[in-house]
């Protein structure tokens, strides 16, 4: 049972990996809050609910209050986190509260920023059922939510009291919703684990499958956390190297917010970016064309990327909103080898430009064929 | 001038109290901002900006950009925070923008957490303008919104990179907001300093007339400051000591809550609180009874505290969702000398209601007469 530290300069904490593990969660989040009779609230998605309820409560002595919130990057705004904390109130929650985010990306960003506004800050437990929440939004302590301008630009740095794997949760997942999730692990192996990029090449069909077993998927779940783990441990705060996890997310945003967060799933859309930020590696020369082929070849085989509709140039301008950019200068991550990325701060609009092109002309492509 | 050092696990950061100081704000704030030009952002209410721009903008060489909030406790929730990040976000700020808080408690507290939770944090400089806000709400990072179930209940710590106080702001007050602001300064007197108590018996006509000159309440500004900084110094996150600033809280915030947060001002309110909780006092024997005469008069002698309509029972039930509770337990604070408190867990629903039925005894007493 893989057992990966996460360990920064504000919390320290373990991200738990075990297929299974969904039916021991009582003992598990007893001992973490050190607590007989901890008072926990659930926030859950009805439909996460629905599939896993039984198997959640198996191991609790009697149930703990749930709270609901529907699935959906549109519901991750202010007034959700408003309307939850109303129902925490009522529900007589104290700053001894402890909160189990239980659901994708959106439940564990809302449920850590919830946890960490309300009375100022309570503790919580990711429990993320996606594969996306799972390689990637559930470790790290970043939390937020929506604003009308974009994307996560409000939040807050709240780590989770541990973050609980259980691969098996993946098996109902929807196969879009798998490979989209599989862009992340796509992105650690690109920017730092030449190791997982070769195990991804390879097993894609057994990772695809999850058959027999899922021990392939595991295997990639576990790497993928293990690269977020290493760099957040490195850089909590994004000062520096963590900016690299954002490797294809400067023109993937830009994708969500042009086409209103509702046509693609945020893995897809990341796999869009780093199709265009492999062109602006390519351009550049960071990258031979070599590796340029080899890792453009994973981002598709996770695919398919279905197509949208927008403009190059105005996904360059929506660009400059990204919250990555200090004092107007916008970070950009490149490879420079399978595994291994530089942050610079002086890619040109023109740059983008042309590198969005290539990629929509990509896209145009494999739409024909 | 004197300069009052804030120094926590989170942040250090000074308190600087200079009359006039507002005139010379922005080489204070470039230097603070580590910035040559540094990218500033005023949040603050049309009534200040009208007021007290001309002597804000005195020193700068542009006139920063400047958002307007309401003044009011009903503007103090979330959909504002919202707002106001949108206005941010459309004008462009980003991660280095510095914030500039300038007006009461409400746009304190709310521009310091927009600025804890607007791209995960940028910092943000207190420039209070009441009394209330100068005392009490701009020291010590709680930054914050209501919920319609109570107060504060939304919020971060987030300190500011300094607090700036210009005692002649508090000049255009009207008397009530004066007073209500010197209820905090009793409030610290009694809980932690005999000698400002002393100074706040014996100079109250100076104190209240802020004439010929500010000097005696630039002496009561600075004391009260000075507790609070200690406090906070010694307990950021409010494990212990720094329980001690809620006296007259418990009692206060559910007389807020129980005429909407309309009819009275905060320090209206905690006048009240402060009766109630030394009634509990003096019925425990915690204090004696010249204590209580002493204590009690000092609150009067800085009000007039205005009448208002509810029950003692109501008053009680609506503590029961005060956040300083911790697994149920309530924590209460009580004078035990003049300028010494101690926090018990065990005071009953029972003694807060014959205590908060003897506050509102004398409140018919004073109306009556």
């Amino acid at each position: 049972m893989p057992v990966i530290n996460v360990s920064t300069p504000s919390a320290t904490y373990d991200v738990t990996i075990a297929p299974g593990l969904l039916r021991t969660l009582y003992p598990r989040i007893r001992k973490l809050s050190g607590s007989k009779s901890p008072r926990l609230v659930v926030v859950t998605s009805p439909n996460i609910w629905k599939l896993w309820s039984k198997r959640f409560l198996a191991s609790f002595p009697t149930p703990p209050e749930v709270l609901f919130l529907p699935a959906g990057e549109r519901f991750k705004r202010l007034p959700a986190v408003e309307r939850l904390a109303q129902e925490l109130a009522v529900a007589g929650a104290d700053r001894d509260t402890l909160l189990l985010a239980f659901g994708g990306g959106v439940i564990g960003d809302i449920t850590g920023f919830l946890a960490a506004i309300y009375m100022r800050g309570i503790p919580y437990i990711q429990i993320p059922s996606t594969l996306l929440a799972q390689v990637d939004s559930s470790v790290g302590g970043k939390t937020g939510v929506n604003l009308a301008a974009g994307k996560n630009l409000i939040g807050s740095f709240h780590h989770p009291l541990a973050t609980l794997v259980d691969p098996e949760l993946v098996l109902t997942l929807p196969p879009a919703e798998l490979r989209s999730g599989l862009q992340e692990a796509v992105k650690s192996a690109i920017i730092r684990d030449p190791a997982l990029f070769r195990f991804l090449e390879q097993n894609a069909k057994a990772i695809l499958a999850r058959k027999p077993d899922i021990k392939a998927l595991t295997r990639v779940v576990t790497a993928s956390i293990r690269v977020k783990a290493n760099v957040v441990n490195i850089d909590e705060r994004e000062n520096g190297l963590r900016m690299i996890l954002n490797f294809g997310h400067t023109i993937g945003h830009a994708i969500e917010a042009a086409t209103n967060y509702k046509q693609l799933l945020h893995g897809q859309a990341i796999g869009w970016g780093q199709i265009a930020a492999l062109h602006v590696a390519l351009n550049r020369g960071s990258i031979t064309q070599k590796q340029f082929d080899r890792m453009s070849t994973l981002v598709h085989q996770y695919g398919p990327l279905p197509p949208f509709k927008a403009q190059a140039s105005r996904l360059v301008t929506l660009t400059a909103s990204d919250k990555k950019r200090r004092s107007g200068r916008r970070a950009f991550v490149l490879p420079i080898a399978i595994g291994a990325t530089e942050i610079v701060f002086d890619v040109t609009d023109e740059e983008l430009l042309t590198a969005t092109q290539s990629m929509l002309a990509t896209m145009r492509q494999l739409t024909k064929s």
